[in-house]
């Protein structure tokens, strides 16, 4: 008995990912296929694929973070209970698409007894049958190498560019907000013809604690601080008031991952910076929005590379052949 | 250079399961080793053990449950996360000891295009590095065969026993709230020598829905309901009252798992159940707590299992030589 | 050099499900692929498969059973060293069918010391290089999730109920031949629209011996015991012994697995019920076959099921969605 | 809490080598652990270690044959589940003796769409649980190859040289039987001091059947040929008739393991050998038994290995630091 | 969104095989697909596809040759790192072509605390991603075994036997040069109807050294002396000197790999050999060439081999259904 | 027979780590133990150890670097080898010391269709059966998660602070030569008091290529350039001249890994640079001495930590409890 083979793209979501799976979906004009989930009452998840997914190529897309239906550890495990039940219902090939990696922050041991998590999580997304991983902006690039597979690894850089492009500063100071940071802000500094300047930690002497200073010229410049997430905004808003108080005429923060915890946003609000651009890899629920706030989407890049890997495409050719990050 | 081997016990606990591992630390005599466990602003859980574990045998105790600083994702992930931490940080062997295995329920697909989570969650903790899984009272016996390795499976069935053999009642009916707790329920009849009930589901014709309904003899006599868990306690509620109306003269719930979902306490307390006896497999809040609730601790249990394992004596001796479940 | 992909089904069989195997492909309308058998001198199985099974989508089928070419351990390697030889001449996908999946009831540790056979089968069947697993009717659903990968899960169950629906008896009572099979009896119960009784173990006192007693109203009635396999039928003849005794009009025995192991013909032969169903699921023999013996074939929904596969269309719609174990 | 560690070695056998594990015992001076090994009905292997072995350093006795209980088949997959239970009893090291290794010959593909079951056997044992594997006289060195693991691979060369040395024979020609053993009849020649000759397969022309011819000089000699197993005899009993025919004096056959299938005793009582010497390393039932057979034990062998293994003291330096085959 | 699958062969080679590729890429009618290489100045491979490889049939060519580019090891790492970038540029299926496997000599333990290194070089290409192996005239045919996946085994003995049969000698002898390959040459005498010798070790008492002597007979007739591979030739020139001194009118070496080591080429081309022939597996620099020297290609062999192994048709079938070595 | 377990440090090591491999056992007092290590003729590595290893905590030194018998690809896969050779001769755990770790900076695809390196060597120790894995300022933290099992990531800071402090300079500035090492570079001026500059590629519009500039204040200043590895030295000797042209008084390099490769000691000579200071993580041949040199060892640090190791004390705390990488 011979047949042609055919193959089927299928994208389901998780809970925290409703918003963008649909905008995705509606970039590639096909439909978000229907996925009953939902929690015993003790909080366990329970999935069940509405449609049979047998043989299909099947695009899990579920963003790492906190939701109104639970925490970024709910949205991790819902994500890897659909994986199994994808791989037990016979899915050709699993792609986890994760706009925000979670627990990417703790990709190396800073001290002693430390996990690693962000590798933790890559070999419990290959554990439950994963095939290949997706995700946007990761925290390190190193991460792809935790996963044991391909691992698509898109940029928000060529939307946060072009935002940045649009607003025509020529005097423009691109700001790394810590010394992890500059390689990132020394590739938006190429790309935008900018000077570059960092912030960082200064110890005076051994007793002391430390201070953070400014290292390069910002003066009556329009700085942009860029970040691949604003978390509490701690950081950021700290760095806007040193620049402000160094005499930047304007600060703009940009970022990929709009997280915004805790005081986040009331501190954005009331800090230094002038405006915030942020992509929707993370769900931007009415709490996360404010005047500031400019958001730009991620979905056009994100359905294009799942084209891509659905037909066999270059999805490097999507930004030029290069990893940005 | 040669030196002799020596072996160290360490216990460590998850945020979930505090109160249960002091509980068992002073069964054995042994100080709780400290933890720092915090979430990120965005819900991630940082681990860091305070003291080095190189060379240890670590027990990492943490129930599945929700409990007042986060969900059952949050709690396993947490325990995940402390299994990767003591991988890394050179742990000789590493047990996870899960008073209460989540996703239990989820040990095969009921349906098509469901995940068998319970197996999931054993990959789970196989990848990040678990050599071997402590628990209680599993919702069925074949989750030992979902780990690949070996499972202590223990059992709260002593402690149980004992109280209700106090309760000195000559009456007794074991009965089974569904028909597929019929086995453990005759396990009970046969160690108190009592007789055997089952309530169970049936639909009278193609259109109806089921109705419940009573095999064996209950009436005026003293009837133990027997489960694993109580959840939302709606399955024992119904059975409770579906006893009473068949002339039971008492009813008590016996229970292992006192996972008291949502409405759980307030059904309870207001049914036709005039006791309920538990374990503390699970962290008994104020919340829980009510009148007729009785708690028998497995903390001996566990402890005596914990020191077999590092002692390398027989654990089924504890049950003299018998899983029970 | 590019081409369209084509894909083509093959099956093969070991020697203990020759005819079963002949059954499947004649419904399926396609040729059983010849493959070479043979033991050493010293009962080494030797397999070569007579065609190219290069890129194919093999299925080996192989029942888990004593036949009498060899015991059931000759069964198990046989279709293990198949599967090697499979991967080795480059099958695309291997699915291992077993219409009896042999080891089913050592699915847990009843007591300490013992192994997980069921498991252990499982991992072997994944090592040798097995993709999928097909099986009838498992011991318990959980053997699903002892598999690393997709198990179709069928059930001989629409037949069997056919059968006992052409009886047209409207007085059934469906019997659980012990307290760990009462699940299946009341999915028939509620199928059939009848009521449900079951035997159990009672131990009197902590000295003397257990005895089986009734649970449920049997008298005047047609009882059907239902079990998913006959080994022995030391446990079936025993219900069935007192089933009469209670009153039973007529007693009807059915099984998925016509084990009948020793001395099992001759038991039901001789014994109380009046009638035994069955399928083909393990070879039946002349041994086997005798007078009150009823056999319907479960080929046609293997067939179906391994179409399904092959094309890519849903297995669970077989059974109208629902995994009936 | 602090302990030293201790280890215990304990020794278990399958039921095909009763005889050979009270031997090696019988060396070690220890006892023979129990074990309550039968078969279910059905022909399941089903197995329960009659004491704790958590913690200690398990050896699994079981050669791969054929023996009263069963087939080869049976005490392999009785072996696998020792294995098993073994691994989830908490054995702290588990060690497969099988002085028969099985499926040997089948090392490699001879030809196309065969298996390569020797490997299937080491990934079996490795997936069941086995740390390492301790065997004697494999067919091939290469197998060592296939265990993921340590291989302690023993040979009886040296107590069958000690009795071919005992026969005080100054005129020894080693004969392969065929063109695949030269290696290791060049090793016997070199320790005996003796010539060299070989029996191969010559094809006259292409229509022809192949005859055998001898290369090497045997007339008035007397002629051992070595082998690793004699399974149906067939090819040793021709070896011999062609020496005869060529002159030899008095021929010998000297071999590791007695497999003596279906027609070997026969064969080799009425054939033109003089004396057969083989070892242990299969059971010598009384089938097996004739008068032309010299037995030489490699239980010593076995122990100090056993032992050397147990005290990690060099296993190479029992056999002068020289693995011989 | 459904689509029909397609495939595409491509072919990228490592740099040792830049020549041999090129001409099965003739064979094929393909482009050999452009390949970054090169190295950091510390001697670390960097590599780079030049073109997108997603969803692609990509073979990987390499020889595991020391080249005028590195030594063996950095061949081998070259296409490990090879196969890694193909696995996460996400081709589909990755066949590892090495014409020469090197390590291949240490396939068993010849004597204790040895490595088995092509088992270890097995389990490097499985752990770097590829799926498949293909190679010719391994050293040993178990190590197909080694590798755990499919193994395409190809022969160099067409070519050979064509050339030796072009040579229209009707005297021949083949002499295996020791006792490890007399198979090997067993299967010459039967293809060319020729007549066996070999050249064995032997010690003549325990205190000597051993000396060469050869069994069978040589006199006047025109010796073929078969192997695997020709490395420094010592071996081979010694078993051409004995051979001319026990009056062998013409000697000819026959060989797949030519290895040519150190003084190999200076030693035949001073020896007793008449003629050489050999194939093209390994890189023929200037330095190899010399005028007894014949070459016979394996690309068209290679070539049939990736072109069954892209289209899922028989490549045993290329030899005839047989597996030679 | 029950004993107590001992265990036994052994330290072995490739022929690229000789010398350091040397300064480690003095510091620990113990023998480095003895390993024939020789090539094929084909460049193929042989290893055998001179005495049994069964059982012991062995460790492994083998830097990954250029040396006098070969490229750094022959040192890798002579390690890899040589932790195959201990895994098979019964090791009980082995450490993999890699002094300097070898395409470290592969450690995250750049581009497209690019491996990640560092993940592979990271998966080929594992599959050769390294457990653990010990190295010095890895290029990245993030390396610790690609092995899965526990990295101990030593710096070989407190050896290179000592060094700058017995500098006295008070007007230090640390400069990052480009914008990836800022992290390091701040932990220094924290850890000395000291200023921080970084130099960083500019592109000043899209179609110029890009030019270095130095962000920060180095005029009149004493200029500390710190790396993990000066390879080539181009980075670094362009940063010098970069600085020395904007005022700096003085110039040190400082690094970890003393690679060198091509021109590096040339160009350092003939550099800006007043100072080079390096560690012997790599083997410093005499062509790699040059008279602005200064090396200081890490020996006493990795041989604290394989002490520690091995006694299953705190590694962190040699290092104060941080993992200052």
């Amino acid at each position: 008995m011979k047949q042609q083979t055919n193959k089927e793209l299928r994208i389901v979501a998780g809970r925290s990912s409703d918003a963008f799976a649909a905008s995705v979906c509606a970039e590639l004009g096909v439909q978000l296929d229907k996925t009953d989930i939902e929690n015993f009452a003790n909080g366990e998840v329970h999935v069940r694929y509405a449609h049979s997914i047998r043989g299909c190529d099947a695009f899990i897309i579920g963003t790492h973070a906190e939701w109104e239906g639970g925490s970024i550890n709910d949205a991790i495990v819902e994500q890897l209970v659909m994986v199994d039940a994808a791989k037990r219902a016979s899915a050709k090939r699993i792609t986890v698409v994760a706009p925000f990696y979670g627990y990417a922050r703790q990709d190396r041991k800073a001290s002693g007894r430390e996990p690693i998590s962000a590798r933790l999580l890559a070999d419990m997304f290959r554990a439950a049958g994963a095939t290949r991983l997706l995700s946007v902006d990761l925290h390190s690039g190193q991460i792809q190498g935790f996963f044991d597979g391909p691992v698509d690894h898109l940029t928000a850089m060529p939307v946060l560019l072009e935002f940045l492009q649009s607003l025509e500063a020529d005097d423009l100071v691109i700001v790394s907000p810590d010394a992890g940071r500059v390689k990132v802000a020394e590739r938006y500094t190429n790309l935008l013809h900018a000077d570059l300047a960092i912030v960082h930690k200064r110890r005076e002497n051994s007793n002391e604690v430390s201070a953070k200073v400014i290292v390069g010229d910002v003066d009556g410049r329009t700085c942009v601080i860029v970040d691949d997430m604003i978390d509490t905004g701690g950081t950021i808003v700290a760095a806007a008031e040193l620049l402000a108080a160094n005499g930047a005429s304007r600060v703009i923060a940009a970022t990929t991952h709009a997280v915004f915890s805790g005081p986040a946003v009331e501190r954005l609000r009331n800090s230094a910076i002038d405006m915030v651009v942020c992509t929707d890899t993370l769900p931007l629920t009415k709490r996360k929005l404010f005047e500031k706030l400019q958001v730009v989407s991620v979905a056009p890049i994100v359905a294009q590379a799942i084209s891509a890997v659905f037909e066999d495409t270059s999805v490097s050719e999507i930004f030029g052949g290069e990893n940005l990050v």
